[in-house]
């Protein structure tokens, strides 16, 4: 399952189950009772396997699984295929993170339980996507109208790609893209905002663009990223988010992030009211809780 | 507790209990409310560990342990028989997998829980043979008057030596051992076969005897067993199951697997309705939910 | 949260909350239904994070977390502080342990759950002692008018030190410290005692003191902490408790330790019932309960 194989409607209809599940957590302490989620980590990911494992226990379930390849039995040379069947004997609802590409989707074509791609190479990272677009509408009140600045890696991040993909299908977004000159978004990206007829502009400097921004979305800067060390000490600077470029912004700007974060946010932004990267780590247990009861067909 | 410490009462007591499991489980979903599971795993197993943690939770109870040596304390030299002390505190029975042969044997003597061997030095491996039983009688619908053929590297596997003891014990069962020469069953397993009067030829190639089996117990031939390089490339193909050896078998031959598989049987033959070793590891849950139950002494 | 900053009352109100769980443990078998605790071990410990998990369980609640720092975010350059700003999302408290000092102070400061200190470098920790002083008044029915001798490393163990510092604040406690002239208490221990006037003596030989002692305190002592190989020789055999030192013991002394154990016990001692160290575990079970409950402010 990936957010993008889902219409409009049915993202809609996640983000009105996360909705529900805050507003009534009661009402779905014992959803999953008896349910058993497997999360398959093949590569580390400590964050997403415990909002995984947070997500199910809310709703009554377990968990069991693995945390790294080390202790699974893709290191006896098993593939993908015969692992999922194997799991599929276990639990009723998977998890997968793996460092190849496609092994989710792979895993879901032998798999009769559903597989929830939670990272694979690349980072392809769909729950991510559907935790942004919850904690948009949570913290904004909508997905529409809103000037949206993406700044950092744009090139290699897949979580921005697949957030500025999702934002395409709602009206009236406009994107700010804010990048060194190599690190801005691939061109099929440029190209599906040309055809769409979606506003954008792109800057090389935050500090030049975000008093016009309504949420604003930090992504790192490696520095093994930049071409050559001028650049990177030139630029580096406009690429941390700190108070004084806060202060440039609208008094109800949102700040999120994927995480963990390193040094791209100073820490004290994490006071100001508009940082809302934490409150965005648990919208994300809520819009997995919402995942699951869709996939199990929990009523 | 190992199953052939168990009369074969007690075995097919077991194996009773497993059909009831499956048929009603709801009625078992309770039975171990409250109770903890130990998962020991001295040395990764992700199958088998998965299996144990999915019967306990099945069954109501819930789980704790260690997926590999490297998070316990046996890296700061603990005995085995102080850490079954430690762990008798937290759980209610246990598994446990560990590379040095007798590790679960030591443990049981200083437990006052029960201690499952879920695989020692030398894949001594008994819910395995449990597993295998299972299969056989839910599959075949019965132990007895079968031709069971065990294919592979039969020298070293214990999973084929456990298998073929426990068979012993039932009526009428025709062993058919296909291997190359150097990885025939050991002399103590022929010398069991011909003191019990139980027929067995030897055989060199799977497709010259396929026909004669009611079931088919692959495993895997390591190319670092073999003698030489000649035998080999010679022999390889012999122990591969694929769908031209399979058109030669009986319509309903049931193929079985330990797992994990490499290549030893061909992905084509997953779609025939012959292949059970994925079913085998659904019955490898209920089998160990029905030892966890007897062990416990729950009603 | 750490024992020493909780009043002598807080940690008697503890104690008679562990015994009365030991009393009637099904009245706290669902006290913390729906509540999650993360074990977040930075470094790997079996025992400890077994046992909060058992305490967790045996209160109704569900575990997260990880084993050991390879499987975590931290290896992403993550702070103390956004791992718990995160982690506080998924769980209703934390046990953390972590090689570097204050690791879990600094966590509870940015925390709105409770976090536990499961050990931090130089082994700060809190939980152990507060096992120790249960175990020590479930066996000699008070904690007070006692002499509790300490042998082995009272130099570099914070586990003896930390007790000692606890047992301070009970009435009428002596103490024997026993341990190669290298590896006394630190002097700051010694002013302590002094101050307060706690009558204490320092011995070099277990077999010389034993015969006075209430409760008996084991730890290890490392070849690499004596200054010289001929100290060492002459010295080793009297940090190791046996039988002839047993004998020279009362009736009713106690042994404890924190286990592992290595060789500083001989395994014949398990047998004696004044061998108290295995129980020692099961009280720190009961003792964790009690801790989780207070910060949970479960009633």
């Amino acid at each position: 399952m990936e957010p993008m194989d889902l219409s409009c409607e049915e993202v809609d209809g996640l983000l009105d189950l996360a909705d529900d599940i805050i507003a009534r957590p009661q009402a779905y302490a014992h959803k999953c009772d008896g349910k058993k989620i497997a999360t398959l980590f093949f590569e580390p990911s400590t964050r997403t396997r415990l909002s995984f494992e947070a997500a199910m226990l809310e709703l009554g379930g377990s968990v069991l699984g693995f945390a790294s390849a080390d202790s699974s039995s893709a290191t006896k040379g098993e593939s993908i295929a015969d692992t999922i069947r194997v799991v599929q004997c276990y639990a009723d609802i998977c998890a997968m993170r793996h460092p190849k590409e496609g092994a989710a989707k792979v895993a879901s074509l032998y798999s009769n339980i559903p597989v929830i791609n939670a990272g694979d190479g690349g980072h392809q990272h769909p729950t991510q996507t559907l935790t942004d677009l919850l904690t948009i509408r949570r913290l904004k009140g909508k997905i529409e109208d809103l000037t949206v600045g993406l700044c950092g890696d744009l090139k290699f991040g897949r979580t921005v790609h697949s957030l500025i993909k999702a934002l395409t299908r709602y009206p009236h977004i406009r994107f700010v893209l804010i990048s060194p000159q190599e690190l801005r978004v691939p061109d099929y990206i440029r190209e599906i905002l040309e055809k769409e007829d979606i506003p954008f502009v792109e800057a090389e400097r935050l500090e030049e663009v975000i008093e016009q921004l309504d949420v604003l979305y930090m992504t790192r800067v490696q520095r093994e990223r930049f071409f050559n060390e001028e650049d990177y000490v030139r630029l580096r600077d406009s690429y941390i988010l700190d108070m004084p470029k806060m202060e440039l912004a609208k008094k109800d700007m949102i700040v999120l992030h994927p995480l963990p974060r390193v040094n791209e946010i100073d820490t004290e932004v994490d006071k100001d009211p508009r940082a809302c990267y934490f409150k965005q780590v648990l919208f994300g247990k809520y819009a997995r809780m919402a995942l699951i009861l869709k996939l199990l067909e929990v009523e």
